[in-house]
C-alpha cells in the first residue's frame, strides 16, 4: 500500500482504510444489508460505518444517522439511497472528506433524459467538491489483498486471492467471469464493475492495474468505449506490461442496439474488436469461457518467444484438433529438427508418429513422455508445447504428470496441458498438475486457443 | 430388437446376443482384461466368452482355447491378438459363424505399407467368408439399451442410458465427448469408434442410427471422409430424421498432414466442414464443448420453426453477448409486437427495457418473469426464446425456475436457458431445471450458439 502522502487517488477506491455504507439496512436480501455483510464476511481490515436515518446498530456495528455523524475519516462511501437523494448525499460525503463514492443506486442515464440530467448534476457536484464517483448504477469493487480484504460489492461470489483483475462494464458479466474463475480454483486480484461510469472509467483503472505488481493479467469486458482514442493509448501502454484480455460486445447492429438501451442514449465511438486489438495490443475474445481459461494460463505460464508450437499427443484425434486450431490462429507447427527426430525414433515405440504433432501412442509411459518432452523442449525450432493427454487406464498417469511437472521446471518454454479424463477416477493425476500450478484444459481446442492467445501476446509485448 | 429372421447386420454389432473376447486376459491393465471387465460391469445381457490359449477361467468366466471351442453361437467377437495373427483368427471366427469382428489390434494401415497389405488381406478374407469387420485399430462400440448393455470397448467412461449416439473416428475424441456428456449428466444411446474403418464405416452406422427410435441426435467426429459423395447422400437422408452434429478435423493443411499420418497414407476426398454442412444438412462444429452442449439441447427441446429469437434477460450484459452471437449466426431478433410491448410495459418495472433483448432488471421476481415469458411466447413474431438469468440473492430464484418450467410445458417454442450462478449456493434452483429435463448453460455465448444450431436445423429439416 502506498504511504498516505503519496497515495494514488484509486488507492482510496481499491485500498480504502474505511468504508461507509449510506443506505445500510438491517433487512436481509437488500443491497444495503448485503454490502455490510460482504465487507464483514471478507474481513475488511478497516472500520465499516453503516449509515441509516433511524437504526443505531446494523449487523452488530454502530450505525450513524448521516455521514457527517461518522466519527472517523472515511476513504470510500457506498451510496444506496433513492436516485433523487443521491446529489444531496454526495455533497454530504464531499463535506465529510470522503474521497470516492461508489454509487450503487440505479435510475440515471440508463433510464432516459431525466436520469441523464440527474447524472450530469452528480458529475458537476463531484468536480466542484473534490470527490470522485464510481458508478452510478454499478456493483462496485473487490480487492482480495489480505491487507485490505475489500468486498465493496453486493454480489455473491467469494473469490480466492490471486493474480487476475477483472474490469467489467456489466455487473452481470463481471459476476459470471468472477464465478467461473472461482469454479476453476483460480484467484482474483481486483474487481471493478463501473456501470454508467460517469467519472472513474476503464482506462483510469487499467492504468492503475498496470502498476499493480500483483495483477498479472487483466480481463476486460466492454460494451461502449466512450473515448476509443484514450482507451487505445492507455491499453497500448499497459499491454506492454501485462496482457489485457478484452471481450467487446455489441459488435453486431442488434448487439449495438441492445447496448444503446443498456447504457442509455446513443453509442459513441464504435470500434470493432479486431481493430481494437490491432490498434491497442489487447487480445480480443468472443467467449467468456475462453477468456477465463486464457487468463489462467497467463497467471501460471511463461510467454512463448515465438509462434512455433510443438504438439505432443498420446491419441491422434485430439492432436489434430489442436493442430487445426493453432494453425488457424496463426501459430506454426514446424517439423521437428532432424536431431530431434533421431532422438524420438529411438526413444518412442516404432509405430509412434515422429512428425508434428508427435503421436507417442496411447501405450506410451512416463519414460516415453520424458524423452519426447526433453527432445521437443530442446529443439531450437520450437517455442512452446501443447501437451495433449488422454489418460489410458493401462498407463501410470500420475508418473506422466510428474514428468510434465519436472520438464516444466527446467524450461522457459510454456507447456499448455490438455488432460482429457474422468475427473473423479483420475483426480490424483489432476492434483499433481494443480499442486504444481499448471492449469489443465479438458478439451484440445481450448488448450490450443489459449496457447494461441499466449503466442499472440508474446509477439505484441516483445 | 429386431426378430432373428429380420435382424439388420448392424444388430449383431450393437445388439449382440453373445460376445467372444479373443485375446482375453487375466492380467489387469490389459485391453483383453478390460473388455471382459467392462462387459461384466455394464451387466451385458448375453453370454461372454473369453478366449485364451491356456487359461480356462478369466474373471470368473469359463475361457476357451479358441473360438471354435466356444459352446454357443457368437454374434460378435473382439480380436485383440497380435496384428500378424489377426487374419487366421478372423478366418476362425468366420468358420464359427461369428457375424462381426471388432478388431481392436493396431498395426495396420496406420503404420505404413506393410500394415496396409495386412489390412487389405483382412478385407478380402472378410468378403470371401461372410464376416464383417469393425476396425481395425479401434475402440469398439457401446449400447446402453438395458436389454443389451453392451460395453464392447476398453475405455473408462460408464455412460448413463440416454438419447445421444456418438460416432467417432478417433477413439480419443470419442472418449472426450462421452466423458463430457457424462459430466453433464446427459445419457448416451450408442457409441462407435471405428479407427481404420476398413469395412463398416460411418455412413453405414449413420443410416442404422437414423432408424433407431431412441437415437434423437447424432454426434459425429470425422478426420477423413473416404467417399464424400456417399457420406453426403446418407447424411442428407438421416438429417431429415434427426440432427447430425459434425466435427470435421484436419481442416487446415497442418491438420490434414496430421490426419494423413494418423490414418496412414494419403487423404482422399478432402472437403471443408462448411461445404459439407451445406451439401449434406449436417451441423458443423469446431468445439467439442459446443457439440456436447448442443446435443443436450436437441435431446430435450423442440426445434424452432423459424429464425426469430426473443431474448429475455435480467442483466443487460449477458443479453447483449447473446444478441451478438445469435445475430452473427443468422438468427433475427425482431422487436416485440406492439401488443406484446403493451403487456410488457404494464407488467414490468418502469425502468425495464421493452425491446429485444427484453431486460426485466435484476430485481424482477417470478411474477415479472411469468408475464414476460407468456407475452413473448404468445408473440407471433417470435419462434424461440433465450432466457438469460443471473441469480440475484434478493430474488426467489427457485420460483423463477418454476415459472420457466411451467411456461415451457405450455409451448411448442423452445426456451434455451442460460443460468449464471454459483452452482453450490443455487443448487436447488438448478435442480428445478434439471428435474424438468431443461438443460442450463452457464455462459450466454454457449446458450446462444446452441439455439442458433437448433434454428439452423429447423430450417434444414422443415
Amino acid at each position: 500500500m502506498h504511504k498516505p502522502q503519496d497515495r494514488h487517488i484509486l488507492d482510496f477506491l481499491f485500498q480504502p482504510r474505511s468504508v461507509a455504507v449510506i443506505g445500510a439496512s438491517k433487512r436481509p436480501l437488500t443491497i444495503g444489508n448485503r454490502i455490510v455483510r460482504n465487507l464483514m464476511d471478507m474481513q475488511f481490515t478497516g472500520p465499516i460505518y453503516p449509515v441509516h436515518p433511524k437504526d443505531s446498530e446494523i449487523e452488530g456495528l454502530a450505525a450513524y444517522p448521516s455521514i457527517s455523524h461518522v466519527p472517523g475519516d472515511v476513504d470510500l462511501a457506498h451510496i444506496i439511497v433513492k436516485n433523487v437523494q443521491v446529489p444531496r448525499v454526495l455533497a454530504d460525503c464531499a463535506r465529510k472528506g470522503v474521497k470516492i463514492a461508489i454509487i450503487n443506486t440505479a435510475g440515471f442515464k440508463e433510464v432516459g433524459p431525466e436520469g441523464a440530467r440527474l447524472e450530469a448534476e452528480l458529475v458537476r457536484l463531484a468536480q466542484s467538491n473534490g470527490i470522485r464517483i464510481f458508478g452510478p448504477n454499478c456493483q462496485g469493487i473487490i480487492n482480495t489483498d489480505p491487507e485490505v480484504n475489500a468486498y465493496c460489492n453486493f454480489t455473491f461470489t467469494k473469490p480466492l486471492a490471486g493474480y487476475i483483475s477483472i474490469f467489467s462494464q456489466s455487473g452481470g458479466v463481471g459476476e459470471v467471469i468472477n464465478n467461473r474463475l472461482c469454479e476453476l480454483g483460480e484467484g482474483l486480484r481486483m474487481y471493478a464493475s463501473t456501470g454508467n461510469a460517469c467519472d472513474i472509467d476503464c482506462p483510469e483503472i487499467l492504468e492503475f492495474w498496470g502498476d499493480d505488481p500483483d495483477t498479472r493479467v487483466i480481463i476486460c469486458h466492454l460494451e461502449n468505449i466512450e473515448d476509443p482514442g484514450n482507451f487505445i493509448k492507455v491499453a497500448r501502454e499497459v499491454s506492454q506490461k501485462k496482457p489485457i484480455l478484452v471481450m467487446l460486445t455489441g459488435r453486431t447492429s442488434i448487439g449495438a442496439r441492445a447496448v444503446a438501451f443498456h447504457c442509455g442514449g446513443t453509442i459513441t465511438g464504435r470500434i470493432g474488436d479486431e481493430s481494437l486489438a490491432a490498434e491497442s495490443g489487447v487480445l480480443a475474445f468472443r467467449s467468456l469461457e475462453e477468456i477465463c481459461q486464457a487468463a489462467r494460463a497467463f497467471v501460471h505460464m511463461k510467454i512463448p518467444r515465438g509462434r512455433r508450437v510443438g504438439v505432443i499427443t498420446n491419441t491422434g484425434g485430439p492432436g489434430i484438433i489442436a493442430a487445426d486450431e493453432l494453425s488457424e490462429a496463426g501459430c506454426e507447427l514446424p517439423e521437428p529438427d532432424e536431431a530431434t527426430k533421431k532422438i524420438l525414433r529411438s526413444a518412442l515405440y516404432p509405430e509412434a508418429i515422429v512428425s508434428n504433432p508427435v503421436d507417442v501412442l496411447a501405450t506410451a509411459g512416463p519414460e516415453h513422455f520424458r524423452a519426447v518432452l526433453e527432445a521437443m523442449l530442446g529443439d531450437p525450432n520450437i517455442d512452446s508445447l501443447l501437451f495433449s493427454f488422454v489418460t489410458p487406464f493401462f498407463v501410470d498417469c500420475e508418473a506422466v504428470a510428474r514428468v510434465v511437472v519436472e520438464a516444466r521446471a527446467k524450461t522457459h518454454k510454456p507447456i499448455v496441458c490438455v488432460v482429457m479424463t474422468d475427473k473423479t477416477l483420475w483426480s490424483s493425476t489432476l492434483e499433481i498438475f494443480r499442486q504444481a500450478g499448471i492449469p489443465t484444459y479438458a478439451q484440445p481446442e481450448i488448450g490450443a486457443r489459449v496457447l494461441a492467445a499466449m503466442t499472440t501476446y508474446g509477439l505484441i509485448a516483445s
